[in-house]
């Protein structure tokens, strides 16, 4: 008997259909959004807060909806089937969530793009200064008004969720969904308070992407989709041993892309880790890596938000000569090979395990 | 039969239960409050978190806990009666929830005082100060640990909520909670974009305070509460009836404490709204009824970000010589008494109505 056989006798019966595939799920997830977005618009006191909806929808338009395809391949993996209205729902939610995270992340990092356009921060300013109206300064305001939409959006991520017509899923997810949250705002914290003194500390950086990113990217929306289809703890159990790997090896990847990576495919501008001396894993293993001369050059150029085009283009000569650029593709690969060697052994339906794999490939082989 | 007797006859019989006194629910909600955050505190990852908990526990010594009282109100007004432990977790909620709007309010506008401390993000810039780094500078550093903990405390303030004993009753607010999230989202973004530009549109400026602060004040705490009672649409009527006039009133005083008020006393600075240029019922008013030229000194003065403490000495005497603070102080009178005009005829028991009252004298005549 194979591994396989063996894993086939303990899959439930009930889930061995084909997923979607992730096309159709990712319009089934926008026609959620789009409608949801739309209908809060709508509720909104007056055309004062057509700004705010007008920035997220466009938001929206981008990304790759990794958050909801993991949610509800989760929720095949636990054995869901028949109506998926819910588990859609629950993983646009997700989506929201997602969006009221990178729109506080830019307003932190001042960043002035995101999936191609100008930040939500951005955006919002712009509209002020249109009006030719400079009050505390289109900057600051912008700044407020990022901050604003970021809690709408983080509320409106709830909202969501409780337009589902399963009142006891809903509520036995909330834990899950509070682990969510919680783990983002520290890993966030953790990446600012680490920020801008560069370290060698590669298990430090490690710490810093399992919360800030492989959380809530990964393992959560799993999880959240596989407690919504009723899975048992093996089932949690494979989930979080294919996600911790597949998180990290995303945001590595995302560190790749964020120093070496093409704007004009990942929609944000590279340089901006390095200007703003963010302790990825990449600048651990280049400051471990390079020569004396060279992690001079790191020491001094990392942090310094004015950093011009030639420093940051030294600097990343530095980490590809260090070896630090074809050590994070080691590790991306390593991670990759963990995550998916969880599924030939993971008790869950052969579809559902499939719809992984393809999900690993979308995460950590990417452009953008 | 008086109007007093007839209200009698609506009165629920299961609540004439004399209402517990102000100090000692406050007592327990900071009981629920000081345990919530130390079991968080507790479960945070590591010490790098500390700063966030010191800070919010700080933050949470302060505070008049009206959100709280009116939320209890509410309840017993709605014929609630028996085991209390339920309503004060979500009064406790509430003041977590107004914690994060006070919080991320500081930030956007850069304010250093509140409850007599430095604000959040001063607290949080200083610790990084202290420790000898600056990498984006610690007021960059601050607002971004400032926007982290509200996004932390909002979270948290729905986590607190669940942590009661009642699934099916949390589930039934959440649809208020939800109002009352996003119309706070609403008036907060009202104020920023009407801010410096003074207007003597004293209908614009109500509305303003409607959504950024009667809301989430006074009528979504006293029908959160008597919605958890299974309070009828009479008893939810007469709440908003009550609510809306004392909310208005509430921030026409905290609109006259920014002005005239003490420090010392309000533990916050005077002189922000003005500096600001915030588009209060007040500025309106003056802009309303002052001379040609103190109305052109207000013009020059107000929404200019250093204006100095002379600058805004003059100003104070402009708003006091046209009559605007009166006027202010008139409107306060006039709503506290519509407000307490609809107890009169609540269909809510006596004790209830009763300790709306003494709410009311705490929100309207205060000096902090």
């Amino acid at each position: 008997m194979t591994v396989l056989d063996q894993t086939r006798k303990r899959r439930p019966v009930a889930s061995t259909t084909a997923l979607p595939d992730p096309s159709a799920l990712r319009d089934e997830v926008d026609a959620i959004l789009v409608d949801f977005v739309a209908k809060r618009a709508q509720a909104a006191p007056g055309p004062e807060m057509t700004p705010l909806f007008t920035t997220l929808s466009g938001l929206l338009e981008g990304g790759k909806r990794l958050r909801a395809l993991l949610c509800v391949a989760g929720w095949y993996a636990g054995g869901g089937s028949g109506d998926r209205d819910l588990i859609l729902r629950v993983a646009a939610s997700l989506e929201l969530f997602h969006a009221f995270a990178l729109i506080h992340d830019d307003v932190m990092d001042g960043s002035d793009l995101r999936r191609g356009r100008p930040t939500a921060h951005l955006a919002l300013a712009t509209v002020y200064f249109a009006e030719g109206r400079l009050p505390r300064g289109a900057t600051d305001h912008g700044l407020a008004a990022g901050l604003l939409l970021g809690d709408l959006v983080l509320t409106m991520s709830d909202d969501l969720i409780r337009t589902g017509p399963d009142a006891e899923a809903m509520w036995r997810i909330q834990p899950l969904l509070e682990t969510m949250r919680s783990q983002l705002v520290y890993g966030q914290y953790l990446d600012l308070v680490a920020s801008g003194r560069p370290c060698a500390d590669v298990e430090a950086a490690l710490r810093i992407v399992r919360y800030k990113t492989a959380s809530y990217t990964v393992e959560w929306p799993l999880r959240i989709g596989a407690a919504l289809a009723g899975a048992g703890p093996d089932v949690h159990s494979a989930c979080s041993e294919f996600a911790v790997p597949l998180g990290e090896a995303f945001q590595l990847r995302d560190d790749l892309l964020g120093v070496f990576g093409d704007p004009s495919k990942t929609g944000k501008p590279v340089g901006d880790d390095i200007r703003e001396g963010k302790a990825t894993v990449l600048m651990a293993l280049a400051l471990q890596s390079a020569s004396a001369t060279d992690r001079q050059l790191l020491r001094e150029a990392v942090g310094t938000p004015d950093l011009t085009d030639e420093g940051f283009g030294r600097v990343r000569e530095v980490i590809e000569r260090s070896g630090a650029r074809r050590q994070v593709e080691t590790m991306i690969t390593a991670r990759r090979h963990a995550a998916l060697a969880v599924l030939d052994r993971a008790p869950v339906p052969f579809p559902a395990a499939e719809a992984l794999r393809e999900i690993a490939d979308i995460a950590t082989v990417r452009q953008s």
